[in-house]
């Protein structure tokens, strides 16, 4: 366990490359999906979905991926746990998570499902709907856990989605539990409000049990408390026992803990063109900041500069150095 | 035969996804390519700069199919001759030329090598330096060029490109001499500097036996007549019985005709991104008021209008209709 290199954060999640196309609202009609959510699709619906998309762009996608690259655009260390095939997504996904500087040893699976991807529609208003074949993804299970991977970082990383097939479910679990046992702090993303719908009791148990961190947006935080209002649900996030980070879009954030609720304003951007990844790149600023013993509002503001730079183009990844936009916070 | 839709063009070339990435001028050297040349690479190679390449956007590419894109983009009809596997690239590759409307009926491989890619690398300059693995594309051969489909078009377009196989250049010939008795009009783009270079001789007895439109840039129609000063090669373009295109970047374009020569401006571009397409955009424009009997010179506007997208963006295929672009022009 001790060869490995220590990291800043383990990340475990989808392994994705997005698949995104510009189409007009009526298409989520079309295709029947909520605008903004995220809906599990299998390889046949994906075809189906994928033939009436426009010309699309692939690019690397999976929110803790995205998380993860972000991290080290900050000039933080980072590992990444996942599942991919051996055919010509999952090698793009691996090349440009590796040439990222994340650190992805996985051997790629020789059988089974074909890597996954997440076929992103984004509407004129610069909205993302989410429509993702799990693929390889799908059979990440308590096996694929490393433990000495967990053992070797500061944060362990989980995304919401991961609930959202048992296999992965148990896997999450079990990187908790070897988390908590090597004192390996554990950070977990809602990552979607119909997710959070679908698995709220094994959510809820979940952070009481293990969950030093969370991430979620207003509408995931309400799904979470099953309440209508984001203040109640603040109020309810500040006796959890869990230091969280709520966002907001353009609102900005509000870190929450037992003691104080801290107001974090977004950065101010010229022109969104596309929100994928804002909330993936909101973790990525906070989990630097937070592994590298900064203020809490500081950890919000390295968010909102992270979120900022993501939805300002096509894509969930960062096209420049967060570092250097960060300068006059971290220099 | 006579099933067919009638198309304004029909293309032959190369079926290839294209991987970009930015990169320092030094990374060519690393790399040791020419900047702003093509050259083709074995799969082994591609695989080796492929790890050396930063995080990558997959987008669809190649040469003609760029063109066919654009062509349909001002309005046009077109259609697409090419050789893909049946892999996830080639899926892509397939899609992404459907769902822009062009025509593309040909059913991918089931065996020999993988679908094409294009390696590209972008400078800070904008300039892209392309490395291809022609893959499944270097097999086109005489067999792939369907008479019915070239009867069915106003004009054959042929890239150069597809003259560094000798599979394709037979196929190229065949497909030009189809042309001629069809009394489809033949246009062919050189391409490159470099494989003009490397098949001169072919090209020249090509123009004069079956060409009718050439399109060139300044490189290119140079090296083709093995002269150092554009005007020099324009001079002897004009007496090569076609009409020729001839492009120079931010100069714009010269039109040679043997009674008459058009110089058409380069349209103001706010800040140049990208070049890759730049010369295919400029073809279908010019072939989009070619196929409408539109003057040689709105021709030439049409062509820098969709050269002027093409550069404002990452990819080599248009954001925005260019119908719309060209308004003030064509409505």
């Amino acid at each position: 366990m001790s060869e490995l290199q220590p990291v800043d954060v383990v990340g475990i999640g989808n392994a994705l490359v997005d698949v995104l196309s510009h189409e007009e609202d009526d298409f989520l009609d079309r295709i029947g999906v909520v605008k903004g959510g995220m809906a599990l699709i299998d390889e046949e619906r994906a075809a189906a979905i994928y033939d009436l998309m426009g010309p699309a762009v692939e690019i690397s996608g999976g929110s803790v991926a995205n998380t993860m690259v972000g991290l080290v655009s900050f000039g933080g260390s980072a590992r990444f746990l996942s599942r991919i095939r051996d055919d010509q997504l999952g090698l793009v996904f691996a090349h440009d998570l590796r040439a990222a500087g994340v650190e992805f040893d996985v051997p790629p699976a020789t059988d089974g499902p074909a890597s996954g991807c997440c076929l992103i529609v984004v509407t004129p208003d610069a909205e993302r709907t989410l429509n993702t074949f799990l693929g390889a993804s799908a059979h990440f299970g308590p096996d694929d856990v490393d433990p000495a991977s967990i053992a070797a970082a500061q944060v362990l990383y989980l995304e919401g989605y991961l609930f959202d097939t048992s296999e992965a479910q148990a896997a999450f679990r079990a990187a908790a539990a070897l988390a908590n046992d090597s004192g390996t702090l554990v950070a977990v993303s809602l990552s979607d409000g119909f997710c959070v719908e679908r698995h709220r009791d094994a959510f809820t148990a979940l952070i009481e049990d293990h969950v030093d961190l969370l991430f979620a947006n207003s509408e995931e935080i309400t799904s979470l408390y099953e309440v209508d209002d984001f203040d109640e649900a603040a109020a309810r996030v500040r006796h959890c026992g869990t230091t969280a980070a709520l966002t907001r879009g353009a609102a900005g954030s509000l870190i929450v803990t037992e003691s104080d609720s801290i107001a974090v304003p977004a950065v101010a951007v010229e022109r969104v063109v596309d929100t994928t990844g804002a909330g993936d790149l909101y973790a990525a600023g906070f989990l630097y900041g937070f592994t590298h013993d900064l203020p809490l509002g500081v950890c919000g503001q390295l968010g909102s500069i992270a979120a900022g730079e993501v939805i300002s183009h096509i894509g969930a990844r960062p096209m420049v150095s967060l570092r250097d936009l960060a300068a006059d916070i971290l220099d």
